[in-house]
């Protein structure tokens, strides 16, 4: 099936963060496709993927980078789709950096910005999920599964005793 | 017509950065409702405008808060619709506890957070604006025009002279 | 006995950090429950244990969430009960996210906070029994007991040494 | 009638703000004092005033300080009484440093610590009254008439217009 | 003279720092041009003015950005020319969103930063001034001119008095 | 009299802070100098004035500065004498930037750093005379009456009453 | 021989960082004595040993404490004697909290601030010892022999090399 | 081969992120030494080094630091040369304060800001060489080359799968 969204990610290091987000689109049953494309090391493979995503049939983009993490607003730069970002966990400032150059964006190029690391990642996919659900009935389903599933997981959460 | 996409916001001075929102979605063609909303004291009408925005026709959630800023997080947790979060400049610390009240949400309930003030409550309106676009060709096209005059105003812009 | 505190927690992994609370309220011989209520995954529970607290004879709630932290405030809507909350580190940003969250609540709903993580979950414990004590004296007499062992405790420490 | 709730600040200059704190205490009916009682130019008062207040009957101490704010955790380590601290807005730092003086503190001294500025001058008094309110009916009645009138007062708020 | 320094900037609001650049670029006698580029609204002007700078004559690119300041990395992606890249002062959080997201750069491609605001301005000149002096010796005794008469206005400085 | 501290201040723009060290000084009887010597400016007039403190008979150096702020720790480097640094409020960063650059020294040369600006000027000035006091009794007889009159301002504070 | 410096920390956890000022406080034949002193919970030993402080023959306090670190500030509060400050690197914070809560003291209570952790330990015992240094020659040129050693230290430094 | 490039750093810990600098510079064919320049530990080698350096036939300096980190600016200060400031991670404050340290400096005596850590060295090495480039065709060459094989780096990258 043709993916619906595009998973990119500014270095393959970022893969060990994003895999979570892959992950859960499988799990809500989102065709998408996953790449490697930097702002910096190719902007010009960037600058086609993202002109080029809406015509290919994709419907959403989710970027994920850190440090000075360029990748989201540039992607939302060069379409009309909606852009997620997610702000990878850097070294030194441990996302900080990444949160601010992705949510800072300056009115007129918007990206949907997720938390730092992990869960940035998973919420990437079910935003990306809920913006497709009104079309695809299965995705809707299964979204609501997924809420279902984790309010669930809380409930029937054993009051927590002291472990000693 | 009935509203697309409803903007809440914690407290009525909030609007001043939320109408920026609200004037964008008319530019963009894009119907939609606003409304004061706190999650912090009126949570039971949080809770019924949240759970029931879905049935009511609404596409998208708006929300915009300030400070310790609930709102976003808390419609996110009672809708599968998607939910952009704005955060509102706060008095003290200029919005930074604002931006990471509604950035940093749990893996689960994702909120797309747009950046502090009035440039995060114009890129809101856009984001909606891109999610409803492939049903509505007509928001597909404001948005698009949008854009286009946006770039224009920028390749139009005379070179900045030394005003001396 | 019945409970006069509720401990609550936005997730299972916050009782690493919350049964500081607990035993630390055992040693005052404060009755308390303890429970995962999760702001985010289960909203509905969240508004039921908040609002039901002062009738089913709490006294104090003291919540502990991390990250964009929303229960203690959120408790704090649904009820006239002083509610603590308790910073719980996060990943990335080690707990600030979750102190701003938490401690930057607007006019009109309290949160009384406590530090980042288990100093902060233990010090939960001691302001609830501080604002049980004036009608229970064995509480009192507990805290007074607890606080004249850690004044003891520095007193006896013998002046440090270089231990080479 | 004999003061509940004693308010205290670092400075004159804190009183712009305490003076939210003050008058919501009067609002909730709450015998109250205030004073200026300086941690580092008064100490030996801040001695007396903490270590003397529960015999004299005080049964909350407010204490509002900027900067090294260190009045409320030097209060709550000679009183038992539940202690709330005010981060009063720091003209640097604008009331970072005063926040992290107050919440950091270590296991053991608890206080609690209310949002930077007016927002947690007001949440103080909220917060004492609601320690007070099981043993005094009418503070609990006025606390219950605040929640409801500020409820009230966001739910008759007419939807935003655009205001040109 | 054709332009050694290419002075660009995200908006045309960004001209009240960078005209600070301009104009020491002139007291330096620096032949350089200015222009508004903006990464996020005309994308494919950036790509075209970074990639052809080097082949046009340019030197050095100067590019002064706020908040999520994409412009300086973008730029510096595109060109083997150096960089540097003028934090300028956003709105909300004082520029250090502007700093972290240009000076954040991965491995591979450089920006060499300066301060936030004018000072940063006025030193990407002076930084560009250095790189093009040694070829250019009537910039090296404009920079060593410019460096001896601030030595001068200290040193001139009369010891200041207290003006009471 | 021969001044027994220096008071050295980055530029003449920092005199409207460090007036007040001086003024404190003239209160507390110290014979002091002040001249603006720029780190960055006038760095030999910085290497002959630290170095050449301590034979000139200074006892004492005060530093003020912002930003990047070298001045105390490079006089620091290049003296014996205990150094005292003021972190000047800077533009962009209220000296959040200048507090770093003077506290956070490596090992092996100490800058005693105070308060972001004017309050932590008048403390340079207390924490000199403090240091010179047990040769001067003059001095320790004006600070220990500095003390005194500070402490009584507070005591004989009137009640803050509500002005209304 | 009776001690001149006072090193104190709030706790025996903080001697991991405030041996490296006893040590370097004995590599400089600084005689000083060491105690663990806590602000919040010894209010009362801390009142005694600063006020006592100066008669007890001491010169300087040293005061090592991490988070809401009052110790330093309170120490300075009721003595004239000069008072060093050292940040213990905290656990969620690093440190940040112990800063702000050491340096920004308002003007009348002077605390001169360390580095956080090891280097502010060993430079709070240099710059004591700096205090001391023209009462007590030896002081003197231990120091300026330690000053010596640390330059050798670096110039004797092999360049480095690649150690591949 | 003369040096082209001077390679400094305050401490020989420092070593560990900069000889990603020095290998950078191999690499790309640029002549550089290195060498442990302390500011604070050996004030007179910086002056003599850095005021030396251009006569030497060096054409730029880059200078690694942590913490108050003086060695880039202080190197600019006495030297008309292009400097490079790479903020070494600190220990506590992860190079926060470096990074600070390094580029707020005031206008008039620029350095280049890099990233913090390893990613800083490698692009001073970078942009060391994007300065010498124009006269030294190799070097422009060996640029080239560098960023290609980066480039294809991530264009030969096989899209990430899921590694379970």
């Amino acid at each position: 099936m043709a993916p619906s969204v595009g998973v990119i990610m500014g270095s393959s290091s970022d893969w060990e963060t994003m895999q979570h987000c892959s992950r859960t689109l499988e799990m809500l049953m989102v065709p998408h496709e996953t790449q490697v494309v930097s702002a910096h090391r190719t902007p010009g493979l960037l600058f086609e993927y993202a002109s080029g995503a809406e015509a290919r049939g994709l419907r959403v983009i989710i970027a994920g980078a850190g440090g000075a993490a360029h990748l989201p607003g540039m992607a939302a730069a060069m379409t009309l789709l909606p852009v997620i970002g997610v702000p990878v966990r850097s070294k030194a400032l441990s996302g900080m950096d990444s949160l601010l150059s992705i949510a800072q964006m300056p009115a007129g190029v918007p990206v949907g910005t997720m938390a730092i690391g992990r869960a940035g990642a998973v919420n990437a996919a079910l935003l990306a999920a809920a913006i497709l659900a009104p079309q695809h009935p299965e995705i809707r389903e299964a979204l609501a599964e997924y809420r279902r599933r984790q309010t669930h997981a809380v409930l029937d959460n054993p009051v927590p005793g002291d472990p000693q």
